[in-house]
């Protein structure tokens, strides 16, 4: 792919409420960034929440890694991005990387992998939807 | 009432999670401790969540307020008491009140009022509908 | 006041994970995007949350209502604005309303009252320092 | 070890606030009921969060993976087992698993991994200091 539709970047000022008392983002406040950077990309893949929805099928996340290189602190400017990899016959995986906006320092490294699941039958599907693939393909 | 069916109590050991670099419990967090005690309150009436989405009813919350007294840390055990007002031919008022478990010392005091919604036109209902009332008072 | 320094907007896509299964915004989690408003605003004051600790005072919130007018739904983009009232000797009062960016439907409105708080001593100012106020009147 | 003071289970009732609009609970809010089931282990160990800051050391987490099997739902009562890895000279690794409690079909399995760092420094500590080893194998 290589192609910009496929990544996305998302600035974050860290607020107060997502730091600890140690003064550090708590780890699984990051979730939350990559969920938000996640939505920006399928958007730009014409495959938003909403256009989920409409398609049948919704996307549990069955799968998580996260290192944490560097902690961040309140008001801190991050950017994150989101980048789908390349196979997506059988599910999404998504990698992350967070930095520092203003010196580019890496901080967080992520993957979600994602499935989908008719949202009828509530059945894992073992590949991609066709007409799924298409729409992302575009 | 007076009825220890229309109260309910629990208990919550404060997560490191929930503390902010102030070292106190984040003022937005008490809204989760609320909806866990309020939950538990209407498990008792058996109006549990799911027995609400078979009701054909939501209810959302359409006001809110919250005085905090003194603040709560780390690791401090925390007693949640929700308490559901008389007057409930129009709406649910539930007050709350938190206190150190061990001392009694009063930390928060709360309230929240919901209004039934038509689960299927979304539209408020002005009255909270009749057969919910006979559930609730039982 | 009336002075565009003491009031601050912010736009916010609201995430899935904001969301709860009647499809609404959860009510608590409005809390997050006050603060984050509220931070924009401080930060406009020259008085952010690093320059808070530098000042020897936190602000803890004791009072908070929020009155919650329409439901908000996952993607839609909402506008939260943020203003100080004009009377900052005993305390702060911010009033915030959430609106829906395009349409500018109003949301929910709701208001937060900070006292300062000594960091050394934890005792409550009964009135705002005056460095603070000169710092805040610019 | 097989010791039971290394392991600890915590049961959950999930709450309304934790489950998304796809009605299961958001696979960011696990790291939540990781968090209070890794303290309660703490606590058994003689090194609560107040223990450890205390000691001079904080233990961020620096990598953690997650393996969503099943989803879980509101009112679902959950359980949470943490169980503390033998090898401690260099880091905590400490495994999760979350069970439904009434039936024990397993939902998630997870780890987290923790390092020390100086409180006062802020360096990364490569093994565990050796007061904070006796401490914890008691």
């Amino acid at each position: 792919m290589g192609n910009a539709r496929f990544s996305a970047t998302l600035d974050v000022v860290i607020p107060f409420c997502d730091v600890d008392p140690m003064g550090v983002v708590w780890h699984g406040n990051y979730f939350r960034y990559f969920e938000q950077a996640r939505e920006k990309l399928f958007r730009q893949l014409n495959y938003s929440y909403n256009q989920m929805i409409e398609s049948g099928y919704c996307w549990p996340i069955i799968d998580t890694r996260v290192k944490y290189i560097a902690s961040a602190v309140a008001e801190q400017t991050i950017t994150i991005r989101a980048e789908l990899e390349d196979e997506i016959e059988h599910r999404f995986k998504i990698n992350y990387t967070v930095t520092d906006t203003f010196t580019g320092k890496k901080l967080t490294k992520a993957y979600t992998i994602q499935v989908a699941v008719n949202s009828k039958t509530r059945e894992m599907c073992y590949a991609t939807p066709i007409d799924i693939l298409d729409k992302v393909r575009g």
